[in-house]
């Protein structure tokens, strides 16, 4: 090793020991009389005092040519210092260099090695082995690494066997659009890549692995968003012979694990909501249960008065926000103006501010007294200095938008605190969703969830209002994983299908592999998958995945420190047998 | 859970219990009084018994529906058998069934679910998910889980940092054949899949993660043999800071605390040779030392007599197996046989058998007296009772194809017992190969291997003589990893991409992110990758890595049981602007 210690390990104990530490500049100091060098790697940051008086020439100049992040070696004892620091581990100690050596010298970065950088984002993604140097980064994929270490001890201990399932299979026109791979040794056939390894789990049930999880790639040619990537990563999970229960109960256990492991926190025992009250609560399918502030449907108090807009809606629903009466007009305003951007869509908004003195002030004070908006506070449960903030129109778009403000109202109140992590179920979803695009029901989750036993009946009748045994974990306001109790039988497997608008040929063409494999003695089974670098984002209190992946894309899918994708010879095209097409 | 207990759990202690146990039907024995179930899991098998004079109709009607492969649920009482059976581990004990319930019933599977099944490689392919019920395959595959686990254990324990490299790269002819992957969102251009995460864990090194692993699959292109697959499973690891001793030191350490933990087995410390000696030796860069039985060169012995294949040759070699010089003369007639074998190429072979009475008889008599040949013995420390045998002709050839005569002596003679492990490091490889066919060099491990420093003035003058520090670990003469010190300057970086042909254009298009890198403070660093389906099948004692493998791709690439590669809709095509030429 070019090191006997790391630039993190020195300690008092190590003082008048004779060491070698490698790493790189993080700064030279040069005070004349003093010179010192901060030498840092991934463990920490040493201190190299160099007194010119009593130092070699060698040494004295080695250590005026160095510039930053050039990676040096040093030898030197270590002594205790006579200024000590609490900033670092190792700010009891300094080294008396003996000898430098210059291992490779460095250009000067184009942003500064900072936990603070002044790199753009992407000038950092060019550079991103400069990034990855820094202390921010590189701790995202220090906690990512514990992560996937703690999440494999715990499915192991419950004799999960971790399974590599292809990359290399086969394209489904289902779900989101895939990546191919053209075949050489078949021409004009292609592989997919695998937006999950779905079906190849269910097979291992089949094939009677009992338990089976990987932490696995998966990959999707969608257009990308701040929090999307064309590759991503899931922890993916299946059981056989499990209900619904044992799998919630497995896979909270789960993610107790993680923030006991990771974090040192305890969290209590998940609660759960229907997709129904998530719904009519929140707006939401993923709600931010870290705070209250509830929905309250308010069609029976508000409505019969003159105000047409209330009239005419088919939902009046309002959150109350605890403290928020003394909002000034203009604050208001700006609520008013969030609530009617074109990404949240209300028209108006309407609130009521339950005053100190017990007066109730409302924006709709035309339409309705004191008395009309003292039940209004009722129904709220609102106490004086609460603040009734009201949205009416169509269901779906009303709870939509509430639940933008809603969330909007939690993060000015201070209430969505990023190391305050609220854990919870969301279940009973519906099988399938109606889609006016297509004119065809899509499923919900996906096309092998299995629809719950008692809703069976109304398949054929109304499938729109058949739940499914499929289920969601939130956190914070974000799914972090779902999954659900699959169908094993090969006729619902096929009228499903049907449902999804699939003709039988084309159902067989594509899944005939999976739907024979039931005739064979399939077992009950369930799963779910987590996104894997979303829960890393999250534990790391951030919001965008992108910060916990190594070498990740940009927006337009490319990675701009490699230059990649590119164009490749015409002899590889001939060889695949396919042709770009001019544009 | 649809079992309180799994099928291989139950024992004594459990008698007189009610419990519930879930799984596939192994087989049903009806005797008419007497009807025995056994039902199998993954944890094993146990015995249904239902004495048909006491049970209840229905439990009986229900047993004799079953056929094989059903997956049925059976709630009973534990009851101590009347004769236990030692041949699993369930067998002191059976169950009274109080209901059967049939989860799921199963066609007659195409072949049966036994260790020795009666199906053929290309039903089981077909079946993957039925193969995988036996338990060969999974014992396979469970040991697969197991080491990945202690891989992971024994790195982490060591600071290393497990990272996810990406999979959608960028394509460089250098190496083998890459898959590549069309961009819709940036048409005309191609992601690849990476043949190993060479550049990325060198990337990581220059951003001072100091220690990174992964399990990883990766890709390659190439026409598929019995152990290769499109794609396949590294483990792969970089360290900074390091020399090769450091590299053969960790790694070594990995592989005896894998066979410790997974096997049991307490490994001495590996040996090394040099590729020199494997070569002058073993004629082999990976040669399976379970045995001795080294090449003994006899051009001083041998030549200057009237045997013009001996005078003539560039070099006379040979091997001496002990104690079997009783070989018949249909035996030696084989053995000629094999090394004439045209994958062989050896013209002929000279035996002579050194018999317990202490004479020597040897194929070429009428060339060399009883005195040449007891030099000879001499020289190969041969023994009475010994045989040897000895090849001629052009020195690269004829150790080839004496090294494989040595592989099927040590065969024949039963020293290569798959559950004896001989591992070691072969090291100082060339840095370079010359290849007729291009009539350049070609990087021997890749281009990114550093030339040894004292050999780096051959690097003008000699480039075919300089050795790198490149090491191989050889296990049971497979090569199981292997990996390299890597350049980490620019100039040297740029002076072996002209070596291997490539314009200055050419190496700054596909390697400028790289040599860039390394002009922004680039450590020392170096590492290795470990063939994980290779090492897993020597473990399991196999040959082939594709038992190994849930879902392997047959010999022409395919996967039979999801049949892919498979063509794609026109609407796909034309999203990502690529046409399928007509063949």
């Amino acid at each position: 090793m070019l090191r006997t210690h790391t630039c993190g390990e020195l300690r008092m104990k190590n003082v008048t020991e004779t060491v070698t530490i490698s790493g790189w500049v993080q700064g030279v100091r040069d005070k004349g009389s003093l010179l010192w060098i901060d030498l840092r790697d991934r463990y920490g940051i040493t201190q190299i005092t160099i007194e010119t008086e009593n130092a070699a020439k060698e040494i004295i100049e080695a250590a005026r040519t160095l510039g930053r992040e050039y990676v040096i070696s040093v030898t030197g004892k270590v002594a205790e210092r006579y200024s000590k620091s609490d900033k670092i581990a190792t700010g009891d100690i300094e080294i008396y260099p003996d000898n430098i050596t210059i291992l490779n010298a460095a250009l000067t970065p184009p942003f500064t090695i900072e936990d603070e950088t002044d790199g753009g984002d992407d000038i950092r993604m060019k550079y991103r082995y400069l990034d990855l140097r820094r202390n921010p980064v590189r701790k995202n994929l220090e906690l990512r690494h514990r992560m996937a270490i703690e999440t494999r001890n715990y499915l192991d201990s419950l004799n999960f066997l971790e399974v590599e399932t292809p990359v290399l299979i086969k394209s489904t026109p289902e779900g989101a659009r895939d990546f191919v791979v053209p075949s050489r040794m078949n021409q004009g056939e292609f592989y997919a890549l695998p937006q999950s390894p779905q079906t190849f789990k269910q097979l291992l049930m089949i094939g009677g692995f009992d338990r089976y999880y990987q932490i696995v790639k998966c990959f999707r040619d969608e257009d990308l968003r701040a929090d999307r990537q064309p590759e991503f990563t899931q922890i993916d999970c299946e059981m056989a012979f499990v209900e619904q229960e044992d799998i919630l109960q497995t896979f909270e256990g789960l993610v107790c694990h993680l923030f006991k492991t990771v974090k040192g926190i305890d969290i209590p025992a998940l609660t759960r909501m229907t997709y129904a009250d998530a719904m009519k609560f929140y707006g939401n399918d993923k709600p931010d249960i870290r705070f209250e502030m509830k929905f309250v449907e308010l069609n029976s108090v508000v409505k019969g008065k003159d105000f047409k807009v209330f009239n005419d809606a088919q939902l009046v629903v309002g959150i109350c926000a605890k403290g928020a009466a003394e909002y000034s007009r203009k604050q208001l305003d700006e609520l008013t103006e969030y609530v009617k951007r074109p990404q949240i869509g209300a028209t108006g908004l309407v609130y009521a501010r339950y005053n100190a003195d017990g007066t109730i002030k409302s924006s709709v004070d035309k339409f309705y007294n004191e008395e009309d908006l003292k039940k209004w506070a009722q129904t709220f449960d609102a106490k004086p200095g609460d603040l009734m903030l009201i949205l009416a129109g169509e269901t779906n778009k009303t709870r939509k938008a509430l639940s933008e403000l809603r969330l909007e109202m939690g993060t000015r109140l201070g209430l969505r605190d990023k190391n305050t992590f609220a854990c919870h179920w969301v279940i009973d979803f519906p099988l399938l969703e109606w889609s006016e695009e297509t004119s065809r029901f899509h499923a919900m989750h996906h096309p092998f969830t299995s629809p719950k036993p008692e809703d069976i009946e109304l398949i054929d009748s109304a499938p729109g209002e058949v739940r499914a045994n499929a289920y969601d974990m939130v956190i914070n306001g974000v799914e972090v994983g779902g999954g659900s109790i699959r169908i094993f039988n090969k006729q619902l497997q096929s009228r499903m299908f049907d449902l999804l608008g699939f003709t039988k040929e084309e159902a067989q063409a594509q899944f005939g592999f999976l739907m024979n494999a039931f005739e064979f003695g399939a077992p009950p089974h369930g799963g779910l998958a987590f996104g894997f670098d979303r829960l890393c984002s999250l534990f790391g209190g951030a919001e965008v995945i992108r910060d916990f992946i190594a070498f990740p894309k940009n927006n337009s899918g490319r990675d701009v420190m490699i230059d990649s994708p590119s164009p490749i010879a015409q002899a590889q095209l001939d060889e695949l047998g396919i042709g770009v097409k001019k544009p």
